[in-house]
């Protein structure tokens, strides 16, 4: 684990990190827009977050106080949030905004925010109540710095279940994961790392919770969203990044058959980055894990993590 | 609402129902086995069921301090967490018989139970952790008696969105049911009272929190497990009923153009037991809502109900 310092005068405070059995610090967080003990219960039990998912959440990097592209990641909560009826607390960016500092006044550098919108308590029943007040709660990890890229490497599975395209959210980071835990969950008992879901055509969509890229020759390709993929930050980024290390990109509907054809294949996402695919199915990746493609890419993500961090 | 009543000497105890705004007692809790205070928060933010909707739960009717059919709501409640590899408690039963007798000795004479079952709190990541200890949360809800069955009517859309019957959880009642909240609030929006899904391939499965039945002179027909639907107890109730009625029940994959057929139609749940479709689409069902059909079979429904749980 990353070697997180704990700062002085803060240890006693409600909620202030206690230290875990593996060393790393507590946790802390923010229910709206205040902090809490991390250590108590801060939901109701019959909040519909717990009951039914009901819900939308984004993931952050904070790299070294910074947010990578935070804007990016509250538009697609805030299109999340307008397609579940769910109104986004006005406060929300100022807690983010607090939270990242926390990070770096505890010399956090590198931490993972999470930030879970549910709709909050209701009375029975699935239909969304007309009064309900949306919780807004943070939780800051500290986590280790970004390994070298080939300790990232992944063994994919592709999942024997399968991504809805059709959906009613399809396309919303929805707090209701159980098909992605199951699916994480089988991959990981058949030996792989991650599950690669193809949607109810049969076309490659992403893993449990990252992208997929397709690399062959000095062409990337990715599915799109009509294939029911979240649309991932780093996914954009990378797309974008790919003109100036002069690959050419695009998002199109891929088949099992692309990715036993590719070169090179990695995974994105906001926390790990870009992750090289070691294999598929058994099926090693031909120009390895990470591939020279791959291994470009990420150091061009590394960089422009850092010119836009610092 | 029900003329509930509350117990008198209970009123002022921790946990105790409190009156709601439209007067009816506040739902009681237990977390865990143990009676808790419905107005406090009773959850870890740091939850699988509420970051990941991560567990599976079970809706059950009270009549009278009888719970109809427990014994199959208990297996069902085992299948999905064997499915998502959750442990049950085994002092789950007790709990659930704990929360019966307080509504029976509370005067409720009509109750409803959810028995939640998340797989508690965890590190950051999808990966279910290995030390999870599982939350068991009950919430019990004074429900009025049940209307008579012209008054459960429902007015249902097709939704745009469609059910998957190749999930990863297909058939299990996870947490997870953001796609039935949109689908419902879209079908609200459009003027209807719920949503009708179909599945991937276009076949009927089921409403939002309720299974469909199609009737055709004696004939039932109702969506098979295969189209993705959760099996209802009700559903199953229903299917025997029917034999006794001298109707003939099967399971079938269905179409549209059967439910545009279908001179009678209706939803079946826990908690409303048997509810007429008055209109699909707007067109509306021939023989009424109830029809003959639907009519004996819910009268049929009533007696076994109260031969149960008398």
């Amino acid at each position: 684990m990353t070697a997180a310092r704990t700062a002085p005068g803060r240890a006693h405070e409600p909620g202030a990190p206690q230290p875990t059995p593996n060393g790393s610090p507590a946790p802390l967080l923010w229910v709206d827009g205040r902090r809490a003990d991390p250590s108590r219960a801060a939901i109701s039990a019959f909040d519909r977050g717990f009951t039914l998912g009901d819900g939308v959440f984004e993931t952050m990097r904070i790299t070294h106080g910074a947010l990578f592209r935070l804007d990016r990641h509250l538009a697609r909560l805030a299109a999340g949030a307008a397609i579940m009826g769910l109104a986004v607390p006005d406060d929300v960016p100022d807690t983010i905004a607090a939270a990242a500092n926390t990070a770096f006044d505890l010399g956090w550098a590198d931490a993972a925010l999470r930030l879970t919108l549910s709709r909050g308590a209701g009375p029975r029943g699935l239909a969304p109540p007309v009064g309900a007040e949306p919780v807004a709660v943070l939780t800051l990890h500290a986590i280790p710095p970004a390994e070298p890229i080939a300790a990232r490497a992944v063994r994919l599975r592709v999942a024997a279940g399968r991504r809805n395209e059709f959906a009613p959210t399809a396309g919303v980071k929805t707090l209701s994961y159980a098909d992605n835990i199951v699916a994480l969950s089988q991959a990981r008992a058949a030996g792989a790392d991650d599950a690669l879901f193809l949607d109810t055509a049969g076309h490659l969509t992403e893993a449990t919770a990252s992208n997929i890229f397709l690399v062959s020759g000095s062409m990337l390709r990715t599915p799109p969203r009509s294939c029911g993929i979240l649309p991932g930050v780093i996914r954009a980024t990378v797309l974008e990044l790919a003109a100036a290390l002069h690959l050419t990109a695009r998002e199109e509907v891929l088949e099992p058959r692309d990715l036993a054809d590719a070169e090179e294949a990695f995974l994105t996402s906001a926390i790990r980055g870009i992750a090289p695919i070691t294999s598929a199915n058994d099926r090693s990746l031909p120009n390895g894990a990470p591939g020279p493609v791959t291994a470009r890419l990420a150091a061009a993500l590394d960089d422009l993590v850092a010119r836009e961090c610092r």
